[in-house]
């Protein structure tokens, strides 16, 4: 059972941040929020995704898990008006959740959940650096990287105290670097990893319109984007595996 | 004979209004103003328009049929600078009209009226339900309802004294439904009829620019919507035949 | 060996110039400025830019001839926000130039200027007739005449004074006339040119920025227009031979 209402703008970027990366998923509904992890259909990245029961302005909920079509989700997305109200209602064992706003009921059918991928388990992965920047920046600079390659290396000089990314195409190089000052913040590490910009690109677009992004690089690890939504009210992670540097 | 000057605005609503239905159809010029009447090429929709001679600037014209390429007729509007004047001039038994604003001087050539269809008769149907709501409200609901279908139902329950809008997908469902409270004007009357929605996303992204639409509606009956453009002094008719509902 | 800053928005201006007309050309970098001639692929119109050192905020450069990819140089300039410091770095007998603007550092492969068209000669023509007039108003008319045809016809009536500019459809015709007190400068002369709106709609985008272009014509010979970048600091010439009318 589901009943609950939430600004339009909130709805919005928790299906934009899942978009980016998957055209459905499981969404465990419990008193607490919601949660949903997937990976993309070629098994290199992975989103999760924690909206608390907070960012609602009215939320009742028994434990649940339900198949959202997350392509079809965006249309209906696109019809909301800002700054409104979206109420969801979803009965005991219902198939069709009830979306209404502005006068709107859309009664949507959800999916079978055992039609739908199951959730990835988490690896463990140690990341030791950190740098903490503006969404905008990471944002331009995969749009910058994208100009000349198709592949972009995030990393770490921990001797000239710097984070940098850098991309090589055939014949042009780009290369940007922010030392700590330029920093919200900087733990520093041996760090260089390669990855792939086709992927980086759909994220940046989510990830630009955030304040702050935590990036945790190894060296060829994969990266992790930690980043807030709903005003601090939901945690998204996107974890992206690397790819093979050839020389 | 014809020798009129027009607000650039103006002559642009006439032409959308006419472009959302025929490529080409014929004008009647009088000392009253114009007159269009058409039906779209698969006879599902008809549009009937009246420009008053008072909607000119200056106006000055003999009876006179002639035939106006609408396509044609958009991409030169595209060129008009809102609130400009445009000036048109017919001499008698001419085949060119010539466009003037802002320094151009175009010399269009009309079509003969005779290869452009006949004016339709309008049929004389009897729709008892009569709505009237926002322009804009109506075009969000025919776009909220192309989301899920290709066909949308507008009726009348008389006993819950509410107007409805209402599409069937083949999974999903949407519903819109307004009281008399929320109506600028309304006489209930048992109506219910589906429509295509093809038709009305088109003539809703025009009526949607309207501050009020009257709808008239009948049980398995065609749609009227009656709208006002040139602040009043033109007057639009859209008539849709009902799509059949089956079960 | 070039070593130089200039505001992104000037940069930008000389990008786009070339890119109207060629896809690559020859640069010749001087202690004086930047100076660029090519023609298009059909021979049928040429550019010249000349560009002071004065224009840029910082530069020192000794002689030098280097190959530019202005397809790639037009993503890269997508990418620089308006009013920035572009840094522009070519070691001497260098390959590949960096360009640094708002942290990111680009090294960009030049073409090898063997491959790349010889600059041509200009041609030594007569024009009598000049006009000047603002970018927008000659950009708003070539527009105007592509909606009737794919040729436009500029010519001076000095019986007149007047310039005009003509195109004739199939079916349809638009001529605009300036007067003596609408233009900001007039030398009548007998001149009358027809030219393909193909190229036309191309320079006049770019010139439509412009306050002021200088027109020159004549008789069944070539456009010439002149116009300034980078405020006056910059000159800029388009040539453009003329079409043969047909009766």
């Amino acid at each position: 059972m589901l009943k609950a209402a939430i600004n339009t703008g909130i709805f919005k970027e928790l299906i934009d941040v899942m978009a980016a990366m998957v055209t459905e998923c499981r969404m465990h509904v419990s008193s607490e929020g919601f949660k949903m992890r997937a990976v993309d259909t070629a098994n290199v990245a992975m989103v999760s995704l924690e909206l608390s029961s907070n960012a609602f302005t009215s939320y009742n909920a028994t434990e649940n898990e339900i198949g959202v079509d997350i392509n079809k989700m965006k249309n209906i997305v696109a019809m909301m008006e800002r700054d409104e109200i979206l109420s969801l209602e979803l009965p005991e064992g219902g198939h069709k959740m009830e979306m209404s706003f502005s006068g709107y009921k859309y009664s949507i059918a959800l999916l079978d959940v055992n039609t739908v991928r199951k959730d990835p388990n988490p690896p463990s992965i140690s990341l030791p650096g950190k740098v903490v920047i503006s969404g905008t920046a990471l944002n331009n600079s995969i749009k910058a990287a994208a100009l000349v390659s198709d592949k972009i290396a995030f990393g770490i000089n921990p001797d000239k105290g710097v984070f940098y990314m850098e991309a090589d195409g055939d014949m042009d190089h780009i290369y940007y670097e922010l030392a700590k000052e330029d920093l919200v913040s900087f733990i520093p590490a041996e760090a260089r990893s390669l990855f792939s910009l086709d992927y980086l690109k759909d994220l940046g677009r989510v990830m630009g319109k955030s304040d702050q992004v935590e990036i945790h690089i190894g060296v060829d690890h994969p990266v992790k984007f930690v980043f807030s939504i709903a005003d601090g009210k939901g945690h998204v992670e996107y974890l992206l595996a690397p790819r093979i540097e050839a020389d």
